[in-house]
């Protein structure tokens, strides 16, 4: 098996030699282990954060070291109750083409409600963090009019969701006229940021912020915001693989004059929930009320390559790789 | 009797051919009414911004037009049950000798309980506006460390001492080393920002910061805030003469990594509270255990120098104008 390991720290945009492919050796799970195959590695916006070095809320990544992340696969061999070979399942296990993991750790799926992938989208993180976003922080009410930047991206596109099937009006930005189009299809109102002004497509005023992106995007959605709106601070992907910090927004006097909440949030400090989210998102997704779209590369090799693409917007819903067959 | 006037909408630092002082005639208070003489006037940060000509939470001033705000003085004739000659009231009369009032709008103050003054600072909405930053908006626990800048001005200076008084550790910066050595003497570590880094100050950590400055002090609390830790934002004194916005912090970026809130009030929106913190804050000041310190100006004509002066930090305290005798 083979696993991609960190070879440096990526100064700004993260390139192929950032990066490094490594053989692994596979052994026999132990008491309470598991030994799984993975079919569909994970990239994630956050996990640039862990590769430069600087401790936040997560550990960071060692250069030389493994690249944990989530991760869908099939059991080979299980010395955990519970689960047997052929099982499905979501890990933790990164960016490889399988390895042991303790069984405890891993959640079984089953493909006759939705296909494993989805763990790591719409029914995994990303859909949990639009939903903790969305329930939990923002605390959305049907009726007002949110506005979800990066709309197009794993966590965004299911808040635009969300947010539709809970009767708010849907603004979302996202960085292509396909992009936008999509999230017409979805219910949303839509435009292409790199085209469009937010300043216009948000001149109506908005009552939630979902931030993914960070930047102009921000400066434009506190202007926008009406009195007691709420900011969601989810991410800052504009703002990854900066160098040197950018300011922030000119306008935070409106923090004040309009009395604005902007509240930051990390879904793994909300994992009790999970189930909640599980029993109100999952039968939306058995029943196509919510769709889920994923870009998917194929083989180990081209991992980083699918992580530098996040940055570039080259995703549409999930990005995924694909490293072995179902 | 005389008022002062808005001559032209301040550019940059308010100054003196900004106002015009006029003569006002004082007529006979119809039924319902109170004429009033003031002994004191409020000059107050918010009102720079109401000088713009921008509508925010509350209504401009017009150029050739009164300056309402907060004043203290006493009834010299009334129509209006519950109040006679003599009787010391708060209104919101604003830069003016005297007038007239509706009586519905004037609370009567009782001077053997507090100096009358103090309806416009420690227990005015000054102090008001601390102690809801304080209690509903950052909900401050015990053993908690607050950072209050603007720590020696009339908010500020309230909320080092509630806090003290809620056993939290206090850091507070101010701009000079008496103020400093002022904010020591009511318990709190105090820094003179003009002299030291915050950064330095703050390395501890921080769980609560009580903004009345914005600029690079919330930069510097943002780095120094303890995971889950709130901003109140309660003004940006060093922001409000900015004839062209200045960029934000460059370090947002935490609101997500640290999980933080940053949440704007405005004191009018929580009048419905007044009644709860004259209850608390009342007993501190009549015991002494609230010091309430103020600069004062005399005359009428010296409002706009003590209102400029207040972007200056030349107030210790609350900034008030004194226009007539007790």
């Amino acid at each position: 098996m083979r696993e991609v390991v960190l070879a440096a720290r990526p100064q700004g945009e993260p390139k192929e030699s950032d990066f490094e492919l490594r053989e692994t050796d596979a052994r026999e799970p132990a008491d309470g282990e598991v030994l799984v195959r993975n079919v569909f590695v994970s990239v994630d916006p956050y996990m640039r954060g862990r590769m430069t070095g600087v401790r936040t809320y997560v550990g960071p990544y060692d250069v030389g070291g493994s690249i944990d992340g989530g991760a869908v696969g099939r059991v080979i061999a299980s010395r955990y109750e519970g689960l047997v070979e052929g099982d499905w399942v979501s890990s933790m296990l990164g960016w490889t083409e399988g390895g042991i993991a303790e069984g405890s750790r891993l959640r079984k799926l089953d493909p006759s409600i939705a296909p494993p992938s989805t763990a790591l989208g719409v029914l995994g993180m990303p859909g949990f963090t639009a939903w903790i976003g969305l329930v939990e922080i923002a605390d959305v009410q049907a009726g007002e009019t949110i506005y979800v930047s990066g709309a197009a991206g794993a966590v965004g596109s299911v808040a635009v969701q969300i947010a539709k099937l809970k009767d708010l009006r849907v603004i979302g930005s996202a960085g292509s006229d396909e992009k936008a189009e999509w999230l017409r299809s979805l219910g949303a109102e839509a435009f292409n940021y790199r085209e469009a002004l937010p300043k216009e497509a948000l001149a109506d005023g908005i009552d939630v912020y979902f931030d993914n992106v960070g930047g102009a995007q921000l400066e434009a959605a506190l202007s926008a915001l009406r009195p007691f709106g709420r900011v969601v601070a989810c991410g800052a992907i504009s703002r990854y693989n900066d160098e040197h910090p950018e300011p922030g927004p000119r306008n935070l006097g409106f923090v004040v004059s309009k009395r604005l909440r902007i509240q930051g949030f990390i879904v793994t400090d909300h994992l009790e929930r999970f189930g909640a989210f599980l029993r109100e998102v999952g039968p939306w997704v058995a029943e196509g009320k919510l769709e889920s779209r994923e870009t998917v590369f194929e083989g180990i090799e081209n991992v980083p390559t699918a992580f530098a693409g996040l940055f570039r917007g080259e995703n549409t819903g999930k990005m995924l790789v694909r490293v072995g067959p179902d």
